[in-house]
């Protein structure tokens, strides 16, 4: 009989196997995304369905299945192998559900439609997105079918990307918070608007570009384990912990763009840089969940990235890049006006109260389209009509209307809450990061972000998949998820800005 | 039973998606020496062993053994498929010879080898290099008993680049050449040297990436259909003939380095943009061998690329992207100063009669490795009194002498005397094409390459592996290879540079 340690690596080098051929197929993806020349695309796609299949074969042998469960039935498995273990077994389980065929034939229609969203918005036409898509919602329908749920179609697909969501919980989160929300937007509206027209000036390419990478290294990621690119949409994605890369775009008539674009995808590259490297391809070497990763970007974003303290220490730095630009706008006048509140088109241009309002409506559509009382062909009326009926604005073409994310050409259906969830996570680790460091304020003041790097590098990044999502919300802060740390933070912040 | 149609089918979809992993495999590569951060490299050297070993595993399937093994036996197989099947069983019968095991420790140990070069180079130093490299040697000789081979163990993997090359033959051909390149470089010494001291004046890195695109774009290489990038040692890689993807280095004080890296790599992605999409994956759609690959940017880079013709149209060019540097040279000047002939250190900027020793030191030093009569640790004292004996040349460091080149640190042993081999076909091929199109010289004068490279698809790029190189070179020249060719065009060229 072959003994505990042995059957431990076995499982651990069969997984660390699948990670290589994963993440292998991270990259065909990056690259696709970053550097692939046009005619590449259909070979591309044809490679990185075969990896995916790959991958979920090598995830669904039965050998490994048979070496899980001797491993579960051992007892003297430390706390660490255990929870490996266990959810690996989870996961496995759950990937035997699909068929070689059906996982091939999902990413050979996500491939296709990625490649129709971006001659769709290239043509700014909806219609053009449109068959590619639909045959890609009648394959997740056919998934949520296949992984199985309780209640709703849609539930099985939010747990591909937090376990534990359901319809349910969302509306009861979404409908406790939005009436305030409301409320909030209201009482701005009533006050004279912040001036932003200054941060809509003429920003050079290159400029930005260093601007950029200045900020990004100032927040501590390690450009020796990752870069940053540019691509049509940022994006985070990682091949290991040590290398972690980053995207970004550059407007030069949109300073705010990039600049917190940056700082959004640092905050999920230094988690991921931030996990073991020892668990490489285990499920402790592994993020939370996905609302704990957008945690991380948006208290970066925002928290840490919109604040007052921030600012102190990087505005100079800041006018340095930009003398021109910014010399006549005090700091005050560039910190209201990064901060200003005003409904909008672009999701990832929202700022922080109308975010939520952006991502309501994706999940108010996509709940409807996987039941099936919204088809593909109606998605722009619903679209158009929804973002006039929740924050008063008109949709004036698809490029800067449903076209606008990447996502559902990824197939990634359920993954919009998780944004939402991740401020309202965001807000409260804040929170409890100002309980446990005296002095998170006046480093940041004086641009020393270290501090709370690692104390979310001790409390969440080393913790891998641990812990669900609410029970680690619940070891860092004392509770589980409460939307009130989010709104007090909004109503303190934007009580002075906009003088309520 | 099947029918035909359906097995060939089904091999065919078999070789795609081996074709896939591979493709896979080679993007982790091509950005391991563009892109990768610097601390991702051991997890690469994994993710590289593990999809090495994986397509290794895909292609020793006994169920595509059996799928060939049927379409063999059938007769009405049409003269493609069944070269296709020819050949994809002999390669296939080949991989079989390797166990799985092997493949994953020769993949691990090119990559650890593949590092240590890189850090010996920083340092300077062979010795840091060793140990690795003498590892990778004693897995090179096992490989040469797994292969199996007669006469000479070299010869095994000589094979591996070069189907039916043998240390009797290559013996022969360079001690056939080597005398009359020897005479002719003695009655070069004798003249006054030509001036190329223009060439080493400051060329500014972003003025000498644009005219090199410039180039790559002018000799018709295809930038929907590939790349260019920068890497500490030029290459080229396909990922499919829509992907084909070239990179080049950047020396400020050498002009030459980067134009003439250019249009070398040009040359070989020209050949794979050239290969025929419908044949992914099989052997048709593959390039010949190692010889007509090097044919082809031996060809572009020297018998185009360094030619009077060729300068009379891009001279004025290349002067209005350094106008200064180059304001007083007369094109005589410059292509005299372009043929400069001088032994020197670096086989890649050496010149196209020295080139062929520098290969020969290599090679020779090859057989001694591979027979045993050399040990890894005596390699720069070979190497160093053979650059002595051979052109003359006292090598100052490591890095300037057996530290130069990449190819031993990827377990490529056998592959250099493919790059002679490459510049004999290539004056066969050249002189071919003179006697074909009747305009040749006169299209290259008014930068009219297009031609040329469609001969050169017709005759050479699109018949894939359907040949080797010794069939092909009779079919396109009516000879097999002749090297007097070669030391033809050297004479003719040369008398006229030097006035012999």
């Amino acid at each position: 009989m072959v003994s505990k340690a042995e059957l431990y690596n076995d499982y651990r080098t069969k997984m660390q196997r699948i990670a290589d051929v994963r993440f292998a197929n991270a990259l065909l993806q990056w690259d696709q995304e970053t550097y692939l020349p046009p005619k590449g695309a259909a070979f591309r796609g044809r490679q990185i369905s075969t990896l995916s299949e790959l991958a979920h074969h090598l995830f669904s042998e039965e050998s490994l299945g048979s070496t899980l469960q001797e491993l579960l039935a051992y007892q003297d498995l430390t706390a660490e192998e255990r929870r490996n273990v266990e959810l690996t077994w989870e996961d496995y389980t759950k990937n035997k559900k699909y068929t070689s065929s059906f996982v091939r034939r999902l990413s050979e229609q996500s491939n296709k439609a990625f490649h129709s969203w971006i001659e769709s918005r290239k043509q700014n036409n909806f219609s053009v997105f449109e068959q590619d898509l639909d045959a890609l919602v009648q394959l997740k329908k056919e998934e949520a079918g296949i992984l199985g749920y309780e209640g709703h179609p849609y539930n099985a697909l939010l747990n591909e990307y937090e376990k534990g969501a359901t319809v349910t919980l969302l509306d009861r989160t979404f409908s406790g918070l939005l009436p305030s929300l409301k409320e909030l937007l209201d009482k701005i509206k009533a006050k004279p608007q912040v001036d932003d027209a200054f941060l809509f000036q003429h920003f050079p390419h290159q400029q930005q570009w260093d601007w950029g990478m200045y900020l990004v290294r100032e927040l501590n990621f390690d450009f020796e384990a990752g870069r940053q690119d540019i691509s049509e949409h940022p994006f985070s994605v990682s091949f290991c912990n040590q290398d972690v890369r980053i995207t970004t775009r550059i407007d030069e008539s949109d300073f705010g763009n990039m600049t917190w674009s940056c700082i959004h995808e640092t905050g999920h590259a230094l988690y991921e840089q931030g996990l073991h490297a020892a668990q490489y391809g285990l499920p402790l070497g592994e993020a939370c969940s996905f609302s704990m990763h957008e945690s991380q970007s948006r208290l970066w974003e925002n928290n840490v990235g919109r604040s007052k303290s921030f600012w102190q220490h990087y505005y100079p730095k800041l006018k340095q890049y930009f003398p021109e630009q910014f010399h006549h706008i005090s700091l005050d006048t560039f910190y209201k006006g990064i901060n200003k509140v005003q409904p909008s088109l672009i999701r990832t241009e929202a700022d922080e109260i109308t975010y939520h309002f952006h991502v309501f409506v994706r999940y108010e559509l996509e709940k409807k389209l996987i039941e099936g009382s919204l088809s593909t062909r109606d998605i722009p009326a619903f679209w158009n009509e929804q973002y006039e009926k929740q924050m008063g604005v008109i949709v004036t073409n698809d490029k800067k209307g449903c076209l606008q994310d990447v996502h559902w050409s990824h197939g990634s259906f359920g993954y919009f809450p998780t944004y939402s969830l991740g401020s309202f996570y965001a807000a409260q680790f804040f929170a409890a990061a100002g309980q446990s460091l005296e002095n998170l304020e006046a480093n940041l003041v004086s641009g020393n972000s270290a501090p709370l790097l690692t104390w979310l590098r001790s409390e969440i990044h080393s913790k891998g998949r641990q812990y669900t999502s609410e029970e680690l919300c619940k070891k860092v802060t004392g509770n589980t998820l409460n939307v009130q740390y989010f709104m007090d933070y909004l109503l303190h912040k934007y009580s002075s800005i906009y003088n309520l």
